[in-house]
């Protein structure tokens, strides 16, 4: 049902000119943290009141979010506008048989190649989905595992893009992997004639450079070409670009940079925090509890964007593939009953690592005229600095000061939540990549759309076509 | 005067109700483009009437921004909070004694050091604005001209960057550069120590290591020390970070990478700019009419964020550049006066490089429930397909859809703006750069701000510096 019909909404728009000041709420040091093996989410400097929590659990249960989560892992076709089930839970069980074959297949070809030839570089050509979750996960792990080659990725139409990487890779000992669902993307199509035109200009044939090349698409797609590719790697029709790191589109790319035995722990990790999401209290269940806090403070306290600020090096990608995640799936406007919506949906995610941010757009945050909820990630591993740089961001958000200067005068009152991983282990980061999915997965069933399609970026390619056409 | 004791805001804001239906609004082709040599700046696809952008032009003259900005070029203590003139105008002159000594300084040095020994790897460690504008030009420029060596920025505080920079240079040819205006950044105190600990495990000593160390500083700062550094370049008290990568902070690790002849028409694209900026008429001032436009955006139409979105993959990075200058600048609560203003300042500003963001993000412009203005940043020489992309990028906003299926409509009638830049040379590089800091000075004048202080960052550190003596 739409979100404002149900009870718990209605009380909690009721309740909107209750006094919540974090100050206040904080007085008696409560510790609002959940704790997972690998992650834990505080959300102790929230605007949550007692009774706040206490509706957004009974919201939980009136939107039955459990209960559809438990749906869509038995196959219902919860994306309904494409008539479609979704899999992207199923990759990381690693009991799945289509999943568990590729994944096989994957391992073996990639034994193959280390067994048989120099691979120098790997470029992964992929666009959306098929770039920004590989990419941070790549980020996240390269500083905890070595690498077994050089990893590269290319995404954007721009041959200036190309250029810039050719000019980084041992081109005749470079692995390409060309991912893209539906085998015509654009952008992959494009960039995939550029390197074979580069390819025949270094006097390979079709058939020679084809050794070099891999791709990652649906069975019978374009892109599964025996002519073209050595290999053909698969994944569902019912795993969105942006759900698809942990298929074949992730899992190729990141098996050849640090071996499966690394990438294996990474998929456990994502799995182990898919189960913990099962959990039907939202105070024991994090991506549940934060789903809710940005229903809570989205749609009671109207704030319109959401800083996302990890304080790990390593996970400074994390910012752009939340962000496609958060955007994609749920800006939308539209109800599943095909009725317009009365309330906002995804609101604008954005964000820099920590420490940077704090001498970029942290001085909005503190001083400036709107709202912005803040989301740090950190790791229990992180220098005793980073984490007091990190703590003391989110007192002087919480409390401000009272300074008489009216030019260093910080109103305070700004809320923040933070996930804190155990570690930068491929577990741990399974369970942050995990923790994001699940959490998006969530508001799109409290705000009652559908997160697995993205209609609206449809006009824009039809447009373009149009153009070049005329041109 | 505050914003909103203007005339023409208050005409604004009782025009308020008047449809402003892009459509409309542009179906007689109206082709709304101000042209300068290097840089055009199209708004065609905003909601402005010609009625409003007649009150622009009069809110334009109410504050008085062009005499505002031709005082502080006269050295008007216009930063009033922290009493200080604003210098970074000066430094692209080429006529300022101070700034031209810096600069002589710099090629002299770096002559020297080509002449006399090999550079494999430059690195600047520094943080904000001493790392985030240098960076953006430096991906700007290098796809342009080609860099002599290679070129790394290190600026987080978590050892797992500097770890991450160290495994990539060779450290006995590799050339430090150390930039912190006050010469007490934390971050780049910090890496200074563990580059040093570094040098010295490697058996270097503190002289030796001295020959591979610049300072960038104001004199007689903590970082001005000869022990430690074999030159130190300065830079005024005057002179913001986030407004420095005219000055020696930038102009060093750009002049190691390009040579100065690039870097001199960088500075003079600049200065160009920076010249077109004083033109009284908005409607022949790009900078100005960019700052009208994000005012009525933000204050008349009640839109919260900005995204940004360059069309060139060397431009990849300026999003972080112009957040930055944005966020530090604009986000206050306070007029000039010391009085809280009741209107909103800075929005978020966020990006990705199109055509990337046409896959993450985009479905929320499209089909989400917020009004989010795009700045489209393009180059004439781009190729035909990414032109195309986001020609129909700028349609598909501003237009819409009027399918029948709920799931695909798009409601259109959502704003964008363009900056199409004449080519990618050094000169139409400095002519962006200068567009966003004159834009950005121009929208502090509108609001009645003081755009050249960041006092809401100190309570951080404040924090920060308790819990590390308690810890």
């Amino acid at each position: 049902m739409h979100l404002d019909k149900t009870k718990a909404f209605r009380a909690l728009i009721d309740s909107k000119d209750t006094p919540r000041v974090i100050k206040t709420l904080t007085k008696n040091n409560r510790n609002w943290v959940i704790e997972h093996p690998q992650l834990a989410f505080n959300y102790t400097y929230t605007h949550l009141t007692n009774a706040d929590r206490d509706l957004l659990t009974d919201l939980s249960e009136e939107q039955t979010v459990i209960e559809k989560l438990g749906e869509l892992k038995k196959g219902a076709i919860l994306n309904i506008v494409e008539k479609k089930a979704i899999h992207h839970y199923k990759t990381r069980t690693l009991q799945d048989p289509f999943f568990t074959t590729q994944f096989d297949r994957i391992k073996t070809f990639i034994n193959e190649q280390f067994a048989t030839r120099d691979i120098s570089d790997v470029v992964q050509i992929g666009i959306g989905g098929s770039h920004l979750g590989p990419e941070a996960i790549y980020k996240a792990l390269r500083s905890n595992y070595a690498t077994q080659v050089s990893v590269h990725f290319l995404a954007n139409i721009d041959p200036l893009n190309l250029k810039h990487i050719m000019s980084r890779i041992n081109f005749r000992s470079t692995l390409f992997i060309f991912a893209s669902k539906s085998g015509t993307t654009l952008e992959t199509i494009e960039n995939l004639k550029a390197i074979q035109d580069i390819a025949y200009s270094y006097g390979l044939s079709q058939s020679g450079f084809k050794s070099q090349c891999v791709s990652i698409t649906q069975k019978d797609a374009w892109l599964d070409d025996k002519k073209l590719f050595t290999q053909s790697f698969y994944i569902t029709d019912e795993i969105g670009g942006r759900f698809s790191v942990t298929s074949a589109v992730g899992i190729t790319i990141l098996s050849v940079a640090f071996g499966w035995s690394v990438i294996e722990k990474f998929l456990l990790g994502a799995h182990e925090m898919d189960l913990l999401s099962e959990e039907k209290d939202p105070l024991k269940n994090a991506p549940l509890m934060a789903a809710l806090i940005s229903i809570f403070e989205r749609n009671i306290l109207n704030l319109n964007a959401r800083a996302i600020t990890p304080y790990s090096y390593p996970l400074s990608r994390f910012g752009a593939h939340i962000q496609q995640l958060e955007c994609e799936s749920n800006g939308k406007q539209v109800a599943k009953d095909g009725h317009f919506v009365h309330y906002k949906t995804a609101p604008v995610i954005f964000g820099e690592p920590g420490t940077n941010c704090q001498h970029s757009f942290f001085q909005m945050l503190h001083q400036g005229t709107d709202t912005i909820p803040v989301q740090f990630i950190s790791t229990k591993t992180n220098s005793t600095l980073l984490k007091a740089n990190m703590y003391a961001q989110i007192q002087a958000l919480a409390f401000g000061n009272l300074d008489k200067n009216p030019f260093s005068r910080c109103q305070g009152n700004k809320p923040s939540t933070s996930i804190i991983l155990k570690d930068l282990t491929a577990r741990s980061i399974g369970n942050l990549l995990s923790f994001y999915e699940n959490m998006i997965v969530f508001e799109g069933f409290l705000w009652d759309i559908n997160s697995f399609d993205q209609e609206g970026v449809t006009l824009g390619k039809t447009i373009a076509k149009d153009i070049l056409k005329k041109a």
